[in-house]
């Protein structure tokens, strides 16, 4: 698949089909992986970059992780294309920017994404839309065996994986989940929710992770904890306690809207409404929060005619590289803004 | 006519009908007289302001300003209805807050209107839609002149028309003209022309005249000069230099936004459609600005279907002494908020 290609669609993370995913947006579980015999890529020289690139991708292929799978040599990748993978979550903004040999590969659906030479040799995700970390973790350790069969992870008896940073090491696993939080916003409620995530020992981070701002009232939840228990243990409570108990903030700020604030709620959502089928030049950052007010009316039963999936994936499409592929061109920022709310428009005209 | 059969419509010079109205909503003349063998009232006592309503109210009665005229004792007057009679800028704050005897007489469509005991015993005011000085200063002088042919006005031989404040002492004549200016507030050249204003000796206020902010991109011009010049070099230099610079700067900005800034243009003219049409609180300060950019859009040619009257009165019927006695009741700010927007939603699904 090209990078064309992918841009028609959205991945299934998009799809807003999995349990939850009113508030849970998708599920995201990713694994840290050094090859034994290597030097970590901090210390690496190019040429021992290549090898291990070379030696991943051939392992990748011998494992399958999808029929249609592909595979993207980052360092070849214009500049556009990587920023539509950075858009798309296949790899980080760091991977995007980095210097020398380095690559992704990912599944049909892009429920798996391999970044080989990012921080650490390799870094294996899983993305689903929803609250499924279980099926997330079953394809994730099915590839990650698969793969350890093949090569030699970099492990310790006592530490156990051993990673590039010190706070990855043990499982290597990090576990998080995107969600949806406009109501805990408008009931300016995050501070609270925030500083009960930290007792739990999680971060909150923005849409792009680490060091990124909120857009779109998107707030990445990750456990912090890497090492001492299971990759079980840790995928259980945050999947039992911690994602649970952040849902239940924002059902219950949702609850008093709908009961107590009714004409702040529909004012909200209908002001995006009005917005995004007028204006007629919007930036990614507006578009971003007017689709979040949007998608909270719809979730809300406040709005009908508008298709969950077409706003879930206008998240996506509006972002910069994916607005100036579909336009075949480079754009200026403004130029930008005039053909988002243009798009906007024709997708509402079409759907409603 | 009560407070009440006068809400139902707005005052001639709201109908957009006069001379370039597109920029100029409403001209407006005031003179400031004072009954001679009386104390301005400053020094006045309520026995004496009392004898001063009472002598003018009998001589406007046999002036006859209009056979609909009306008297109101603000004394007399509930608190909402006082604002109704400054919303229509038919009073002025100052009048609606102040103390003791005192009143105004409104003719007929409310293009004149005579306070008794404001800052002096008489303000007589003409207000007319469009560029209309002329027209607006014969029916000023007239009323004038058949008042003094039945008071002794106080007026000393060399400085003219005695008066509270020395700044009217003279002619006590002062011409201002409301100007409709979101092109120039778009192209943030509002500074520039406020300096240029300000060396013809032009005072720039807000919508309600001294000490009010601009609101809706209205601004209110008006001269400063009372003494040295005769009624119609004053207003002949304001309606035909004073007011056609500044008509001018705003036709340019005009052109500009129409020709090189399309976008800008429509984008703020449609997000305005989209709030308005959508919304379902908004604020008085909102619904102006929302209205201003409504206003441009429709006398620029990029809105049909809309009326320039219906947008006119909203600016009036929006604001809220007008929107409470609408509703038959008092509101919470909060409260007008709602109906304020569901009222402008219903507007505009019948008039579309």
């Amino acid at each position: 698949m090209t990078i064309d290609e992918l841009t028609r669609h959205a991945g299934e993370w998009l799809s807003g089909r999995g349990p939850q995913s009113d508030i849970v947006v998708s599920s995201r579980i990713r694994l840290a992986r050094n090859i034994s015999g290597f030097p970590f890529l901090s210390r690496a020289t190019e040429s021992q970059r290549k090898e291990i690139l070379r030696l991943i991708c051939s392992t990748i292929d011998n494992t399958a992780i999808g029929p249609k799978s592909s595979f993207f040599d980052i360092e070849e990748t214009p500049d556009l294309d990587r920023e539509i993978l950075v858009e798309r979550h296949l790899i980080s903004r760091q991977h995007a920017g980095a210097q020398g040999s380095r690559g992704v590969a990912v599944s049909d659906e892009e429920t798996v994404a391999v970044m080989i030479n990012e921080e650490d040799h390799l870094r294996i995700q899983s993305l689903r839309s929803g609250l499924q970390l279980q099926a997330a973790w079953e394809e994730l350790r099915l590839l990650d065996d698969a793969l350890e069969r093949q090569v030699d992870y970099a492990y310790h008896s006592r530490f156990g994986y051993l990673t590039a940073c010190p706070t990855n090491v043990g499982t290597g696993i990090r576990v998080s989940a995107m969600l949806h939080l406009p109501a805990i916003k408008l009931s300016e409620q995050l501070q609270k929710v925030f500083r009960a995530a930290k007792d739990m020992q999680v971060a909150v981070r923005g849409l792009f992770g680490e060091g990124t701002d909120a857009q779109g009232d998107f707030y990445q939840i990750s456990n912090q904890t890497t090492l001492g228990k299971s990759e079980e243990e840790i995928i259980r409570e945050f999947e039992t306690v911690v994602i649970p108990g952040i849902v239940e903030y924002e059902k219950r700020a949702r609850d008093l809207l709908v009961n107590e604030r009714t004409s702040l709620l529909d004012d909200k959502v209908w002001r995006a409404v009005g917005l995004l089928e007028n204006a007629r030049a919007v930036s990614t950052e507006e578009t971003l929060n007017l689709l979040s007010h949007l998608r909270m009316g719809i979730n809300l039963g406040r709005l009908s005619n508008i298709d969950i999936r077409t706003v879930n994936e206008l998240f996506l499409q509006m972002q910069p590289a994916h607005l100036q592929k579909m336009s075949g061109e480079e754009l200026t920022s403004e130029q930008r803004g005039v053909i988002r709310a243009d798009c906007i428009r024709k997708k509402f005209s079409n759907n409603n």
